[in-house]
């Protein structure tokens, strides 16, 4: 296995030092494996990808290498070093308010008329041909006479290094968050894999974000092949993984989600050696049951559910504190759910508005 | 002519308070006219709108009145009093970065199966129906058992309001910006009565802003009657009026603007006397034909074209000046199109990263 | 006891409304013992004393008031309320960017020249004219025909109720934290008596802050009349009580310095009934040797060190990840201090610039 | 004349990348003049001095240098890279909320003491100490144990090239603002070189800012010396140029500014050609006559003084406008000073909370 350095030029900022995110290109001996694309920190705030992939390359040291990883920390250095007071701003871009995670492009293919373009050619074939169409979609779109904004930029430069991979994985976080999945239903058998006790399994809809922009034209192209009746699995696997809370590097903890990542590799083929999932209980919901709850009155918050643990309906939630109602019963506003659910996240701040996004909660959760 | 004053809570505070707007309500003593809504400074720094509806209710006292209108000045008060630096941060959510004028409600209206089962009706029970059903539509979103998010809250809350009327006049600014008005297709001739030079005709395409979530469901019951062969124009209009740039208050240049609204008003028999439109040449293209010209390298920007005035292929659009390299022919760089084109807006910074959308600008320009 | 609420205005919002804040008066039927003012949530995200004036206004129905008390929760309405992401940018005043808590006001009293003139008074008189005098000063300020600053309003009119108490509370918290008390060297005993391990003591020195300013004046009243010889003790108290983490609300840890208050509270007669102190060991040292460790360079923080708990010269103190410097042995630099301390609170962000203030931290500790 | 580029590393990103200003050394065949520094764009908004470096740096190529220019542009690579929505957040450290101009190390020079230890020295040599003596304190301050902000390492970085040059200019611009000099009182007479209209005369007195940083120490030193009957005048010269408003570069407009610059070189013999100062009017006020108008209230603002034209007792200042009292004759309120002055600078945004600074204005202005 060899390692090699490199940096992608991803914009320029205002005073005119390039924006660069670094590169890390794993080469196998001999490449006869699934290729891989591990990325983080695409949320500024979200760091802990970064130790993940930090011992997960400690940990190939001692693996043989069939296939070729190419990993990217630190992917979107605006997003990164942009503070406002104490915290990260990094969730969207701070001119437009997009969300750095949803500026990927969707490639709108076509697939009826590809396909029918490209049907005397192998499956083989096929996949190449996609594939390069897809790189080159990305290729163009970065080169449109009017330009395209920062944050698409930035997105879509990322993604030409995605498609170019059989497995990509986007390391993210939560806000205050218990660790979760988001897996495409295809491919819902690698949730067993990760040390991830959540998992998210999302239909083939394209809202923005990376796995889908990666996934989706595969999907669809499939889902179209074995409509006409001609047999093809997805030949790619995108993941989100969500690795706890943002503002957070722990290594020991990013140590166990190297071992998670490297059991899938090992599962993939991706290293020659064997490595066993960790042994735990791991549970899933549809993305349709996966809810949002939103705070139904302004106030100062008291998060009482524990996350990544089942909560039964009716059962203490929150607490919202009203000083301003002192004397009233609405000084202090007892919140549950009407459901079972399990809450995946909630809120960083302890203050909330009217309708601001409290907690994400599972609901018809079922162990895989 | 009586008006009378109320306010409708959004949303709440942190720290209690309710967030309110203030509305003004204009009753005909007998309305005969269509009925009108207004409002202004949903985007927090685009505040001259308020500065309209001053000069409009006091020219509305000197008119008599034969369709009600509804005022809603101040209409994001969220965005309008969060400041960043010096500046009024109020194209956004603070918390989610979602544009505050792409958070409203999206009825998804299947105008076939809605038809199917109100033909029987005549166009006035039909549109009576139909406008109840998009009203209640609002209500049933604000009362969803999970909640909504603020901006959204405070988005179909106005939204429920805007259905009630036959008008609805959306007040915005642009960043720097000559005055523009962005117009349904179905109306291009309404384009003539407003004091603005420059109109974006907008096809029926749902993007998430308040003209759309207004005329985009009718249009598309209007098309598909039309298209099995019942005669019906769109009963509603609904208009994005951008009023010059935005973190400005000017009462005369208000008062201007007032009056091409009450020519329109005085044209669609709202007020009972006749009121001319401006003389003045005014031009459009097609919304496919508004182009955003994203800054091809970061530095600081010297803004040269001159905006609301033709601007020929090839002349000068913009400096880039980049004193890092100085020394090297990329100190200055001087930015030019391609294409013949009227600058309508421009950034509102003087430095920009590479991608930031420097300038809209129209091409394929006709008058009108 | 009776318990009135009412509210002060301190400033007004662009749309309109009045800034206000929620003030709850405590009144004893006969009032022999001192007075007491407490406030909290000057910084924005510093919610948590909050709660604990709702633990304590519900202890306090159990007792017998001897001394007025007035709380005034949710001090700061602007800060409180502005989000930037998903947290409370509540430290400093969004447009100016001075810190909410340096803006109180600085008095100047040539105590000198205001002795000589009242030096025939009593010490009682001289008393109560010198607070006459304090509050007379700010309500001057609040009337500069040039009007002052936002923040300067609030915290001038947050200090002229605090200026009529002898025992003045300011409730705050850490970013990251353990609690500690910020307490003025004539006071050192009062440290006994608050469920807070650590104590700061502080000199007579006005930074700007709420505490300082209410004491900083009587203080060198004290100082120069004793100096002349004519005995005089400080005759008001006031404290920063800093109770754990911003961005944290917890009722059961609130009870628990809620039952501090009291036990000080009880200590100065302010309830008729005895309360003890919490049984703990508690720590101090002179704000000369509280420390701010500054990050030697940038990159992603694992913080090591516990807060609270001592720290010996050369222990771990946390890890700098720096991806980008993977394949050197700068990709993890251990960072540690050359001397014992006992780590206070540390930054918020789990990532930092060279320079960011990491841990503060005290040192030459002492038990109390 | 020999022009170099080099840069200064002033601190690290989260990211890893360093963050560096960029320098050009003008050198002199043969130095026999002051030595020069000028920076620019410290305020991360206030670009246009870049622009003027920029024609400064052309114009100079015409001239024989007889001392050394340093010119470093974009002096702020954190500030002039931050945006928060479409404007920079440009004024103060995002994280602390300090004022990027209110960072620069306060020497606390014994004067008295340093003067009888270097007594026996010429004038020359004393100076010489001196310097070196700032120069080596901004050092020692940069290698502190425990580590500086990342703010005050940019400021102690920029200020100890500051020192080693005897003439220094600090660029600036106001938000929307006429041009304007801040000069000390000793070298009022510079006032009329530069190409700028209005001056404020500024007492020995340090706030933090560059200019003061520079010229205080020697402004002390040069007192004491005079007091004790040696003759010293200050031997170096320091002052802010405010250059219109912030956030907009124009060339035209930075080169008569650089002319203005040019002509005070030629004064001071640091080029050998003789350059007129521009013909105009200009004015002076002290400092104290200075002042600062808050928002009486929130609302709206029509600004309607114009910037650098006197302004007489009672006339229209600027409306504030609230929509939310139509009816009343609140909806309107005019405001106007009690005293003649001339507007100098006003906010920069068009809505204000009670309080916000909205403009400031010279009083007692004399002709210079």
């Amino acid at each position: 296995m060899s390692v090699t350095q490199s940096s992608l030029k991803i914009g320029e900022l205002a005073t005119g030092p390039d924006l660069t995110v670094p590169i890390f290109s794993l080469k196998a001996e001999k490449a006869t494996a699934p290729s891989v694309y591990i990325q983080a920190n695409v949320h500024g705030a979200e760091v802990q990808g970064n130790a993940v992939i930090y011992q997960l390359m400690q940990l190939l040291e001692g693996y043989t290498l069939c296939g070729d990883i190419t990993l990217v920390p630190l992917a979107n250095p605006l997003g990164i070093n942009q503070k406002s007071g104490e915290f990260t701003l990094g969730r969207f871009d701070p001119i437009t308010g997009v969300n750095w995670n949803r500026e990927y492009l969707d490639h709108k293919v076509n697939v009826t008329q590809w396909y029918e373009a490209h049907q005397e050619l192998s499956n083989t074939e096929i996949f190449i041909h996609f594939r390069e169409m897809l790189v080159e979609g990305c290729h163009q779109r970065l080169s449109d006479e009017w330009g395209v904004t920062s944050g698409h930029r930035q997105a879509v430069s990322l993604q030409s290094m995605a498609h170019q991979a059989d497995i990509v994985l986007d390391l993210h976080t939560g806000p205050k968050s218990c660790k979760h999945l988001y897996c495409p239903e295809y491919e819902a058998d690698a949730a067993s894999l990760f040390s991830i006790p959540y998992t998210l399994l999302i239909p083939n809809e394209f809202g923005g974000a990376m796995d889908e922009s990666v996934f989706c034209p595969w999907w669809q192209l499939s889902d179209y092949m074995n409509a006409i009746g001609r047999e093809c699995k997805v030949p790619v696997s995108a993941f989100t993984l969500e690795l706890g809370p943002q503002e957070y590097i722990h290594l020991e903890d990013a140590l166990i989600d190297a071992k998670g990542i490297l059991a899938y590799l090992s599962f993939r083929g991706v290293i020659a050696q064997e490595v066993e999932p960790a042994k735990m209980s791991r549970y899933a919901c549809y993305l349709k049951d996966y809810k949002k709850y939103h705070a139904p009155m302004g106030g100062m918050v008291e998060y009482l559910a524990r996350l990544g643990e089942p909560l039964e309906a009716g059962s203490p939630l929150a607490n919202i504190l009203r000083l301003d109602l002192y004397g009233s019963e609405r000084v202090l506003t007892p919140l549950s759910l009407s459901q079972d659910c399990v809450p995946i996240l909630h809120f960083a701040s302890a203050s909330v508005y009217q309708g601001t996004e409290m907690y994400k909660v599972m609901t018809q959760v079922f162990e895989i």
